[in-house]
């Protein structure tokens, strides 16, 4: 009980890790087997002299563009279909999103960390786990990796047509008010950056050595899900740099004038995931030093 | 053969473990690789003085309320549809309820077992893996969580509509008796925490560190398949939290008259699997002390 | 070059493996790590005073009941459903029998090696990784278990509805003659029980000591893609209890008079995989001694 | 700083590996624990005379046929059906493309890499991964594969019908360029190519020994993906030997004078992923020798 590695206590905790993952909670007595990483520099100039830096950018640009791609392609698919049943549907185009997170955060993590969103890299910034620098340079290529997914989808498909059917851009669908929809982007994106923050626990890695190269399947299910719920409500955000792109593209009023709450939305609930994870289920701030 | 630990044997089992899995039944004759827990104390007084104790608390809490949250949503979007085409159908339903299992048992394992389902706290407790503190608390909380869930998706579609579609809420349907939806209720959440119990066997654990890491896969799946099978019947319970946070917000006459089916059915099943697999599969009662 | 365990040389192979998977072909110099479990007996009078060999029959009882009931009353959810979209559809089918499949599978591995289908149970049998007797024991509790299991499905549908929406059983189609649906019961068992086989090569459990535990989800993909494709043409048996159990259920001549497809298929596909299996990949005949 | 194996620097980076995947970019500094395979050579006359290469040819005829057998019958089972609705659907179609590469890449990796697609082969043969003797070998195994599996969907649906339905030939849809066709073929291809080098990286495997074997999960979805997108516009190839099996069995004008698409579009989108990784992601070009 000295002064290492621990949970905060309220009181003593006399069992060691006897029950299994699934039949109760994990104990607090193994301290050792990992470091808590100290937290990241705001500035860190050497970053900026490296490869792997402009690397790193590099593949966010390069996946943000890919995600773009294949899920705005999916949409108009859908909606240029005489009816949804000849499409892959509404539900093919959850998929089109999570699935793509999936891939892309597996093929990306060891080169960048898998953002391809910029309110993943805000909630991860606020848990000071890369530094602004980065944080700041992960979302400009996001946004334009985003920019450039969504203008090749309008090439293909013409740009008629790509207004006709909405261009995949974020609204606040009828029945719902922008409250809803910033609710709905708000808890989306908690459960996103939430469950980013669980498969990427250095406690939990320490123990698990190979939880990274799982961790993309949750996290692209998370977005699945999320679609699943809320593309009625806001044909789903959760993701700035989506958002932006499609915007962007599409450029028409429509677009435009809720376009803060996909940027609002997604900022709060990285933020309040971040919150929970560094203060209830990390609890750092009331460590012992 | 003396009296270690071992499986019951009516006689000698002469073939070490030479065939994979996949081939033939596991071996018995590895028995100290693992240590079969002690079972859980009934009163663990030292727990309510660990903070871990209360954080499982707030995870099972905030679990639970995101489940419901996606869950009823995705059924309200559903529910809304002109046509069921146009949204994610009953398959995305099925879906949204797995597929949450999945990424919120991934989330929450490891920090309070990830039950999200008094169903499940009950099968533990039943075979012993934590006490009757904690299985009271889990409880409480998981259904203090769903009723929150369901009380956001309420604010979102707006009063009139949420009782005009359902609101989610469980109820034997039309062309199905009572004892159609009980027997329902209980195979399916006897498949779930069957699963819970495979997935999560100490035996298992030893042998294969991170069996915990892979388990809520199979266990969202069990899920998503109890849906796809018994939501013509009961909408699918299989969970008591869900189905009381669902009839609390809905609250009309629909949702409360067969309400105890949605309670005692997942009881029932998930005492048939605890004793399932502690005297078939484990054959705990028989084993030489 | 001397009499290890080594696949056959047509000639010399230099390179050790240097390629990593994905890449080329798997190298053959490293004899060592593994050892081919000599052939099981064809009768093993010890394993009858087993427990675990009772466990196993209860295990493979237990798993193919769920699964009939699962993916039956899916099937009847699916066919009762006034349109096909107000249903998971036919690819909700597929899921299911898919999805089981994978559950069922990571449940049972460890207990009696997962078959829940006399194909498998025979194509494992046929390679030598079970005794005849345990082969025969699986068979007839997988069969036990698939009619109780469809009888649970009759008792909720209701006698008359049952009969109306086919029960689920396994039939040619209008459309497609006996040697169509033959032809697919075969290739869909091949690559059912190629992948088992493919999932459980000891050689491969050697190096990944994790595959067992990964084995499931492949598995379990290969049922549901089978069922994608040939659900048209025959329903998707290329599982004789499944079969089985629902003919016997529905007991109509409709069910029964091409029931024989349904045996001969899956067994004829069995054997090819396990050729396909011990002579093509393993090469074992031509072994050097 | 030395002439070893180690990411070209444009200046000092000093943090190791202390931000676990998910929150930064991979450190460099760890250049001892995995090797840079020497690049293939063109023709290595040495694997003409072993077993092990002409079984995984062997291999890979039958892992194509499979794959042509079950996604053909997929798409004549969607496209026979009176409506969508009483079918799996487009989503269907599309997993059963990536379901089946899923599996079979699961099944063959140990045999002969699981390319099943000349244009993975050819973007790893720029890779220097396999020799230009392999490469070939594989193109022409697939591509028989490809025609028998097409074949025997032929065979069972009827000359007739096999012909009404379009025969799941590739052919660039109505309202679509043939430059969109070529584009869409490229991306879609450039993302299975990408995603197979991201699994495949002997940087990856050296650390994670289980990669290999997780490696197939993201390689289907790729290929699922790609199906949800760029089904409306091309039928989706990205993969030679599917669309020249189709082609050559359907034997339609129809089929024929757009086929050169499906070859040149994902040839290009395989070279690009190679250039991508081979230049940007892993900088071979730029070490230090």
């Amino acid at each position: 009980m000295e002064a290492k590695e621990q949970d905060v206590s309220l009181g003593a905790n006399k069992f060691p890790e006897r029950q299994p993952i699934g039949t109760a909670a994990q104990s607090q007595d193994e301290p050792k087997d990992y470091q808590e990483p100290p937290p990241a520099p705001l500035f860190e100039p050497s970053e900026l002299t490296s490869w792997s830096f402009y690397r790193a950018g590099i593949a966010e640009f390069v996946a943000t563009f890919l995600f773009l791609y294949i899920t705005i392609l999916t949409v108009m698919g859908v909606n240029r279909a005489p009816n949804k049943c000849a499409s892959v549907g509404i539900q093919g185009i959850a998929w089109a999103f999570g699935g793509m997170i999936f891939a892309l955060v597996y093929c990306t993590a060891g080169i960048s960390g898998g953002h391809i969103n910029p309110a993943v890299t805000f909630g991860l910034f606020l848990a000071r786990k890369l530094s602004l620098t980065r944080a700041v340079f992960y979302i400009v290529m996001q946004c334009l990796g985003a920019i450039c997914g969504a203008g090749v989808v309008k090439g293909f498909e013409g740009k008629n047509l790509y207004g006709t059917y909405g261009g995949g851009a974020n609204k606040v669908n009828d029945g719902y008010t922008k409250g809803d929809g910033l609710g709905a982007e708000i808890v989306g994106t908690f459960i996103l950056v939430y469950t980013v923050f669980s498969a990427t626990d250095a406690k939990r890695n320490a123990r698990d050595s190979h939880v990274p190269i799982l961790a993309p399947l949750p996290i692209g299910f998370a977005v699945f899900l999320v679609h699943l719920a809320t593309i009625p409500i806001t044909g789903t955000g959760i993701n700035p740099a989506r958002s932006l792109g499609a915007a962007i593209i599409f450029n028409k009023h429509d677009g435009w004038h809720e376009h803060w709450v996909f940027w609002v939305g997604p900022f709060i609930g990285a933020a309040l995931a971040a919150l929970y994870h560094v203060v209830v289920i990390r609890a750092i701030p009331f460590k012992s030093k």
